[in-house]
């Protein structure tokens, strides 16, 4: 079966599937994205990923390509037309095709959407949890609006990049205060030694991650105990537990951070109990 | 005529000009840039272009597309193909075409190449040089590697937008110490009211404009005064002139900066020589 994609009002064959060079997604970065978790055929929390990417497109002033219900739509037809059980969906909005130049182009121009598909092995993603990840530390870098959750990701992509050649998955960005802020696509979380629950507000200088929120929500639902205030990577090294949270990841146990085993060197009672309930809220929630 | 484009390895018509949705400039601005400018029917400063980008391909450890010389070649190509005899060709270079993964792709993924060209009316730009322009003054809030021109240009786009909605044609960025770096897509200059030409050393925080380059090489041949020295947005307004420079738009004097207006309000005589001179060492060297 060949894979197929959305582009433009079109559901084309995935090696097709092409946009103009004078996008401004191309030239400028200029435009945002969502990837939605796909869970045994349904999309994991598409109403919150919706209203990210209309926060992410009004902080910018880019219009929707089409309206709310036929974008969701569209994420539907996609996954389904790929046959995708267990994977994600990917949505990219951008300003538009126009001659090339910084300035927003005039009104008529539509924004550019594209939507792809693909599987992902739950299976290698669960052996992956059950023997966790390593994380490599990295200056933070990256302009202040990483609320925003823009194609501007070149930041992202060499601290991710100097991760694996340090034998991690995944880097942790480090601001000047010494602060942990976030992973290169990743929220950021630890447990204290006393057993409470860190993850960074979500305020400023993070962006606010779906599966993040969804773990609070279990949090609380748990009653654990939980702080959400910056952390130092001293701090972290120092922890019982870290973990990751993203759409493609899920809780993802971090057992390394730089040269420094955490806890134990095995993934965490904590964050191994919140991806099995992860997974549970998940079978309810997706639709 | 139609307008043409090269896009890896093809002269197709620039309507048809398309990269795939899964290229790394579009997903990642994992990509970098020129913008020569045409004289003439020639080409200007075409090794110090090419110097530029093989800096900015390699801090970013993407490879030529090609050779350089065939690089080369195809900017004189589609100048031609589109009979462009003042304007510019631009040249972008990604990490090429990957299923979507922040990290690199495997090596055997090639960077893509696309090459436009269009014509520019320089009795335009003579009259916009001859009225000068306003800038707006923006804060700060790229990452720290401009000095390598990437695609990622998501904040410039911002700040000029910004720029343009409060009466300019450029933004001018100041940092955390007043001190003003560069503007969204150009350098920027000053001549103070002694008559000392500064502009800011490209050591860092700033690119290393092509333009300000040849700029330099006037001032020096001229025995202009000069400081190659930050200086702040406060100097700025009190300067007796103020100019900016940039392949597209070479010497342009600035008349406004946010509220205040520059010396006497008309383009100063420093950089109305500079623009002379630099027109004419350009009939020089374009080739």
């Amino acid at each position: 079966m060949s894979r197929i994609a959305y582009v433009n009002g079109q559901y084309v064959r995935h090696a097709d599937a092409a946009v103009h060079v004078e996008d401004r997604g191309y030239q400028f970065a200029d435009g945002v994205y969502e990837v939605c978790e796909v869970w045994r055929g349904k999309l994991v929390d598409v109403p919150r990923h919706l209203d990210r990417l209309d926060r992410s497109l009004s902080e910018l002033r880019i219009g929707w390509p089409m309206a709310r219900a036929a974008v969701e739509f569209v994420l539907r037809q996609v996954v389904r037309r790929n046959k995708v059980v267990n994977g994600l969906v990917y949505i990219q909005v951008t300003r538009g095709v126009s001659r090339r130049d910084h300035f927003f182009p005039p009104e008529n121009v539509a924004p550019s959407i594209v939507v792809t598909a693909r599987s992902a092995s739950p299976a290698a993603a669960k052996a992956q949890a059950e023997k966790g990840i390593a994380v490599v530390s990295y200056p933070e870098n990256r302009w202040p609006r990483v609320d925003i959750k823009t194609v501007a990701l070149l930041p992202n992509v060499l601290a991710k990049q100097n991760a694996k050649e340090n034998g991690g998955k995944e880097a942790w960005y480090v601001d000047g205060d010494g602060n942990v802020t976030e992973g290169g696509s990743t929220n950021a979380w630890i447990v204290t030694k006393e057993g409470v629950l860190v993850t960074r507000p979500a305020e400023g200088g993070i962006l606010r991650g779906i599966t993040r929120e969804a773990v609070l929500e279990l949090v609380q639902k748990e009653g654990l105990a939980f702080e959400e205030r910056p952390f130092t990577l001293t701090e972290a090294y120092d922890a019982k537990e870290a973990f990751v949270t993203a759409a493609t990841t899920l809780v993802m146990p971090v057992t390394k951070i730089d040269d420094r085993i955490i806890g134990n060197g095995h993934p965490g009672t904590v964050a191994t109990r919140l991806r099995d309930l992860f997974h549970t809220a998940t079978d309810l929630k997706a639709v």
